[in-house]
């Protein structure tokens, strides 16, 4: 299998993570090569640069933040995910370079051409071959955020801001879904768990071309017994 | 007076710290309001930022590096410099944007219009007003790096470089001073301490037209014996 690059989106609290696990646990179980990663924070210096980010006692400027989040992606891009790619892997990405467009783009307000210039940088033109968005509307999102903060750390600093910056951010997720249909689905995340994830394997399995898997329930067939 | 923003450049090992300290004590001693910094890591964030890449693990690459420098100099440009700028203070800064195109632009090999961008994205456009650079043979500025590290934790990565990425780090400052001669002013740095200081001093208040100091050795007049 060649290897692609497959991104999760969504606003905090859309479960984009939770789903990301399941999916990975899923591909590996049909035997598909994947690397589980995520945005910021995907290698070890990215690691470091968010804990740098979300540990400083002081405002983080929007144009520092910006390019913070370009320098973590330039390493991962370069060191993690284009390797993983050549070696035929299917990376699964927690975020990537659309979530720059919805929050410092629409959310922050810097221009779309200041956020694709520095994405091309960090990225070297790296685009998913797939983006699963799992959107929600705003007030569900902030309150699953609220209830449930394992999956949340990075938006320790977000979660100050108003819903009308979550509202931005939605938008201009659903824009790209309208931009580029084929590569950006979008997943009803208002629902459970499992209905969402039936939906994700749907996606993600149709577009890797994998074989549907044997049924468990299938009734055994008499050439079966006799075995 | 007005604020202005003097850079202090030269590869490592040029002494450039050890005068800013001594130009920064003098300029204080003539009551001139002065913030002294430097690139990388003049704020909290730049400092996480600057152990980040000190203490990772893994290479960094060089547009991670590039990108990462631009966030340090955006939070500082923004939250530390323009603001003391527009409170009438003269901002010294141990290294700025000249020593990205130096260092990731003839150094790392990034090209000119790459290095252009991304500085202007994290300042703005603010420039210095006056730049000092304090140029040294490459063999004599390593002799130093190694004899004398406090000044050089920032260079540890750098240190593993070999002379040829300081030589082309050079003809890059050496440059800018051909282009730019008004504002990049060159200092021999291949001399005693005392002799620099005495030109940095005379450059730094001839910039900024200070009167010259009263002087401790003139002899005493009569007049003033009989008060």
């Amino acid at each position: 299998m060649d290897g692609k690059l497959i991104t999760l989106e969504g606003i905090d609290g859309s479960g984009k993570s939770t789903q990301m696990r399941m999916l990975a646990g899923e591909l590996r179980l049909r035997g598909v090569e994947i690397l589980q990663t995520r945005e910021p924070g995907g290698t070890p210096l990215g690691r470091r640069l968010r804990a740098a980010f979300l540990e400083t006692e002081e405002d983080v400027h929007p144009m520092a933040e910006l390019l913070l989040f370009a320098a973590d992606r330039a390493q991962h891009v370069n060191y993690l995910i284009k390797p993983a790619i050549a070696e035929g892997k299917i990376v699964l990405s927690d975020r990537y370079a659309d979530a720059t467009f919805a929050y410092q783009g629409a959310g922050r307000g810097f221009p779309e051409e200041t956020v694709s210039e520095v994405i091309k940088l960090a990225t070297g033109g790296l685009t998913p071959d797939l983006t699963l968005f799992f959107d929600l509307p705003v007030e569900r999102a902030l309150v699953r955020t609220n209830d449930e903060d394992s999956d949340h750390r990075i938006t320790n600093r977000m979660d100050q801001e108003d819903s009308d910056f979550y509202a931005r951010v939605r938008q201009s997720y659903l824009g790209i879904a309208d931009r580029e249909p084929d590569r950006f689905r979008v997943v009803d995340a208002d629902r459970s768990i499992s209905e969402i994830q039936h939906d994700v394997v749907e996606i993600v399995t149709g577009f890797l071309e994998l074989p549907a898997p044997e049924k468990k329930a299938k009734p055994a067939k008499p050439a079966d017994e006799s075995a």
